[in-house]
């Protein structure tokens, strides 16, 4: 027999969660949380599914019938799409200026496809001018960019632009929106995306555990065409399709919980409107960014870039990014987080996303980066800061 | 612009949950789902997943330093046991004897193995003569079998003997415990199991979405020793090993709520004493058993291979299964469920888990059983069953 663990009641730490997710969760999104549970055939669940893809399509603005919960964090509805779009042999174009351009690319060659890369520097987004070189010179099948790069906090300019470039050299076009939906401006359907996934704990501030893809029809026929089966089949969207489709076939048990979540946190966003809800997440990160930059420390992303739901802070010279982390987490119980990849050490990342992206929070962000500072002896304008933000929200 | 959908509050019916899963969850574990979040990597955060981690193993009786919750449902962890260890060329060796055995081999086979199978009828354990025979034939790399049949409620027995025939040829052996962990005895070292994986919604009454996975050191260092990556991306346990291990590297974010309730579901189990919780399941799912025998039902299995958390309970003939589940549903609130593949029609699957495994629970089971016997003019003496699940209860 093993011993017996004596393990104490759960009581984590309150934080105020302004890092790259996950960010607060609204109190009627954890109260969803703890419903008990029905069947994953029940009914009544039937409904839920049903009134849970109604919402997302408003969120996506798509009115794409293949729109689903994956039953995963943001990286499996990722796998999802890429790993059922891209078949053995095919060739996948990914992008080079992130993280997750980095990801795509991984994951496309494990479902065994030929990557070619096109190319622009980290924090900055592709030039639709170098998509259609790059469609001309590889003939991809899927052309894979990230919408909103969580590594960089660049916002991808001019998408119908580089949608349009990969459609002339007919490649299907995936979407990494982890950052951007429900926070970013984001128009599957006007933009001609043809699969874009999420997560829910970013700018849904929901759990994360249930999130989102879409699909259209051209789309799925490609994943419903496939020679041979998709490599996972876990993540088999031909598969799902039994399941979220008219058959309802057990599949796998569904994450309820995590459904019953999102559906209630995407309730949120259609009873706050999806646009304003887009110009909310502006407002208030623009005044994040006005703070920072009166602090002296500026964005570092151009401002054409500005990704309001990740903010990408510069670290200012002579100061340990890892110092400040650790004092504003110790001292305000307030996540932020560092660079990732290309940007360790250079910048700060600073969410500003769903439930996060209120006043009050960018307030506190600002005064415990200002006190941070001051204890770490930076020479760093706090005052300034904490006045050009509360003119912006005022 | 998309129409603003118009969803109202989540209000679904409370279902007494008896079927297959998913079972009903603990008001603590519920408690645990709504609780606010922190960071994937903060420092608590780490603390919990070492909790959870010590938590899982207790339940799984072992001393695997390799022990986690997979980011998914029990498929999740499922794909992650078998897509680690079976590369591309390997001989996987699967048993027949149920729905979840095929899924083991179709599994097997997405990840580039070669499927050999070892037979016993639907409702059957395998003999451990013919799992010798089997691995002395085809010579396989690793070897599957199911611990507890869902879909049949038969419970595999004599696993040492089983475990011993495969290593004798060499074989890993990996062992589906979905609906065995936390419910029916399980020794994954005393039975030189190398690999286990399960589900949270069973036997440990916790919502579905982080499912628990262990690994001896030498399944490990078959996963660590691989040629080519696993296939997936999201489920490669040598990365997740990065996040999982002393490196606390990014590679997902973690479904922190649902580790949450694992984590609380599991202090349950700690809390009644794994080998108690095992009794509870027998004595509270023996007196199901004696009911519906005393009605003239009967189970499926053989009482050598009686699975008490899944008890597959005989369609009497001329009574329509969908009818009476149809029938408990509506008045009862009540979910129990019909066979799967081969059993369709001939079964009930009634499930006796966790927190479902109660005294009120199953006297609710055959009250409505009783009842809905009576209303659809079956000749089943329902009182005989009542009576003789009373004398159990005692």
């Amino acid at each position: 027999m093993q011993e017996t663990p004596d393990v104490g009641e759960l009581s984590p730490p309150q934080r105020t969660l302004m890092g790259p997710g996950p960010s607060p969760v609204h109190p009627r999104v954890l109260k969803a949380m703890s419903t008990p549970l029905v069947g994953h055939l029940d009914p009544s669940f039937v409904e839920i599914m049903d009134e849970t893809q109604e919402l997302l399509r408003y969120a996506f603005q798509t009115d794409n019938q293949w729109t689903i919960p994956v039953s995963g964090t943001g990286s499996a509805a990722m796998e999802a799409a890429i790993g059922n779009l891209v078949e053995p042999g095919d060739t996948f174009l990914a992008p080079t200026n992130g993280y997750f351009g980095d990801r795509m690319a991984e994951m496309a060659r494990r479902a065994g496809g030929d990557v070619v890369r096109v190319g622009a520097p980290w924090g900055e987004p592709l030039d639709p001018d170098d998509v259609a070189d790059a469609c001309e010179e590889f003939d991809p099948d899927v052309f894979g960019f990230v919408h909103a790069e969580t590594s960089t906090g660049a916002k991808q300019t001019n998408v119908p632009a580089i949608t349009a470039a990969a459609h002339e050299h007919d490649a299907l076009v995936v979407a990494d929106t982890v950052t951007s939906l429900g926070g970013v401006e984001l128009r599957v359907d006007d933009w001609n995306i043809d699969a874009a996934y999420s997560g829910p704990q970013k700018c849904l501030s929901c759990p994360p555990g249930a999130s989102p893809l879409t699909l259209n029809d051209r789309a799925m026929d490609k994943v419903l065409d496939r020679d041979a089966p998709a490599r996972s089949w876990y993540l088999d969207l031909s598969l799902l399709e039994g399941y979220w489709g008219d058959e309802r076939a057990y599949h796998h048990t569904a994450p309820i919980s995590n459904v019953y979540a999102l559906r209630e946190a995407l309730r949120l966003v259609a009873e706050e409107g999806i646009e304003e809800r887009w110009a909310r997440h502006e407002r208030v990160a623009g005044a994040l960014k006005a703070g920072v930059e009166a602090m002296g420390l500026g964005l570092n992303p151009e401002p054409d870039y500005w990704l309001p739901s990740l903010n990408a802070v510069r670290v200012p010279d002579g100061v340990d990014d890892g110092a400040v982390i650790d004092y504003v987490l110790e001292h305000y119980d307030l996540e932020i987080a560092s660079g990732l990849g290309d940007l360790e050490g250079d910048i700060f990342r600073i969410g500003c996303m769903g439930h996060g992206a209120r006043p009050e929070n960018v307030t506190l962000v600002l005064a415990a980066l200002a006190d941070a500072f001051d204890a770490l002896g930076a020479d760093v304008d706090g005052a300034a800061g904490m006045a050009a933000a509360r003119e912006q929200l005022r």
